[in-house]
């Protein structure tokens, strides 16, 4: 990923709420990453304490943590995101160290940020940043999340063209000194797909360092990308009805899900041996979880190869959430790495 | 619940999964509650710090945490969850002190445990545990948990009775001496829609401590019973889609859904002032949850009066799974109090 957007000439800036991990985040250092997008101040100022000296905070600005926000502002890069005017000017007044900001542009996800239909309030906002003192402007940021619903890799594509056009318009729309706001531009699922980014300035993708079951699904990656599973011991076997009952259940994913032929799927089994997954296992699903129990449904001959107190791999939906819910891991070559801590 | 199982003459063993909170325990403790039940040996081992001394863990026992039974084992009454006769053989192998076990008995959920038609499993399994030296069997135990799909307290009803005639059919099927085995009982949909508890011997709900919004919907609680709510900034209005965004995702809430309409909703916002919560407002449901976003859609007049930096509070879907993710309690009467520690 940061190969590729060297070679598009755009800032790699990636997203670390998946790993939130100071041991892989210096991984990304000695492949030449420098800024760091967070989705929160807690984790930006864990990420400050490895030395890590510009992040951008891409969730909107929560003015109930200005201590928060002036205490990394006095010593390093502190990026906020901003969509409001009133909490522009607010935040402007509270600030004691100049902060940079990017304006958030909803592309279509209409989650957060501010529309190409709403460009009377981009200009205002872009004012009242103006008028303050502490605020850089330095660019407008988006997160296409539509792209996570996408059925296609052809409709992730669209999606990102759309997006980079509304940036671009947006941009276009403001006064001649705005025009050199840089576009960021986020999602694990474009950036994984699209070759090259062109008309974009930086992109922050997240999800991608470990990937998951969703993405590999939605054909975003492929087996051989998935860089972390879940290892669940085995607690009962129920070979009657093709099922085990596994010590994993939503305390350690989440309860996210996809829907596959009609079901909801929490997760797919993988062969493992001393030195790793190598393989994932067809219809081999968590089929439902409850708080600590997932029961999984298999073919017969895996079934029967299973018994309590046998450990087994699993394929999380959604490693972002799983890595949040089992805040540590193990790695392959020995050792463990770090969660952010609670 | 302590009142109802007492003037049912049944024994009140109540789950703490829910809250995992020494605090409260002592709240329950206050209220005459002596003996527990946990979800896992690390709480078990939690409570038993506070003096708690008498704990079952319902959760199929995993031989991997041997160290941690024989820890608790030789200092207090732990009960096991046993299912499967070559794990009670190697439990009795490894185990330095006797423990106590029950034997879990599927009653309709199908998520762990043996079903009456597998008679032969059971006294098989029964004579397994017998043939050892450090298993004491204490009785036959159920989680009716597919109260929580009931659409109708009726239906609660119905397989609370027929939950009951299974755990004595298959008690009346064991040889003369293991008749005297007590039935043990779970599920706080049942516990909290059944009047008296005729026919077993205790009884272990756990959710009804805080109740939920699924308890609510589900006509299990009213609302004045929710014990617990989640206190959220707003980060982002939108008055033009009636939403608001708040800082509070999936990482505070889980993914657990009700569904409503058609839709999927995961939280309901409530009323406040500085003495607590007072009302649910209708039609202010979180219709989306993100990492850490949650989008609230509400009626105009609802989203109208919401700033950036304003707080409100949600009524969690499922408090266990909320409460394990947050891991604190601001109480209502000052003060806070602890969740079980990573």
């Amino acid at each position: 990923m940061a190969g590729k957007a060297s070679r598009s000439g755009v800032i790699f800036r990636p997203h670390f709420k998946t790993h939130q991990s100071l041991t892989i985040g210096r991984w990304f250092r000695e492949a030449g990453t420098r800024c760091i997008t967070e989705s929160s101040l807690v984790a930006a100022g864990y990420f400050a304490s490895d030395g890590w000296d510009d992040i951008t905070v891409a969730f909107p600005v929560n003015l109930r943590e200005i201590d928060q926000i002036n205490r990394l502002a006095s010593k390093m890069n502190i990026g906020v995101t901003l969509e409001d005017p009133a909490q522009a000017a607010e935040l402007d007044r509270q600030l004691k160290f100049p902060v940079d900001a990017y304006i958030k542009i909803d592309t279509g996800y209409h989650r957060t940020g501010l529309s190409l239909d709403e460009m009377p309030d981009i200009t205002g906002l872009v004012e009242r940043i103006h008028g303050g003192s502490k605020i850089r402007l330095k660019g407008l940021l988006t997160h296409a999340g539509h792209s996570y619903h996408a059925t296609s890799t052809e409709e992730i594509i669209d999606i990102y063209r759309s997006s980079v056009s509304i940036l671009q318009a947006v941009r276009d729309n403001l006064g001649e000194t705005d025009r050199k706001l840089i576009l960021s531009y986020g999602d694990t699922p474009s950036c994984s797909i699209v070759d090259s980014f062109e008309g974009i300035d930086e992109i922050r993708p997240g999800n991608f360092v470990f990937y998951d079951l969703m993405q590999m699904v939605a054909g975003v990656c492929d087996f051989s990308q998935i860089a972390g599973i879940v290892v669940c011991p085995v607690v009962a076997v129920h070979p009657r009805r093709n099922q085990a009952v596994l010590y994993g259940g939503a305390v350690h994913f989440s309860k996210e899900s996809i829907q596959l032929n009609g079901r909801n799927l929490y997760g797919q089994m993988v062969e493992m041996d001393e030195s790793g997954w190598y393989k994932p296992i067809a219809d081999a699903y968590l089929v439902s979880l409850t708080q600590e129990h997932g029961v999984l449904e298999a073919p017969e001959a895996i079934i029967k190869r299973l018994k309590p107190g046998a450990v087994i791999g699993i394929i999380p939906v959604h490693s972002c959430l799983t890595a949040n819910l089992i805040r540590r891991y193990q790695l392959l070559h020995g050792g463990h790495a770090d969660y952010l801590p609670e």
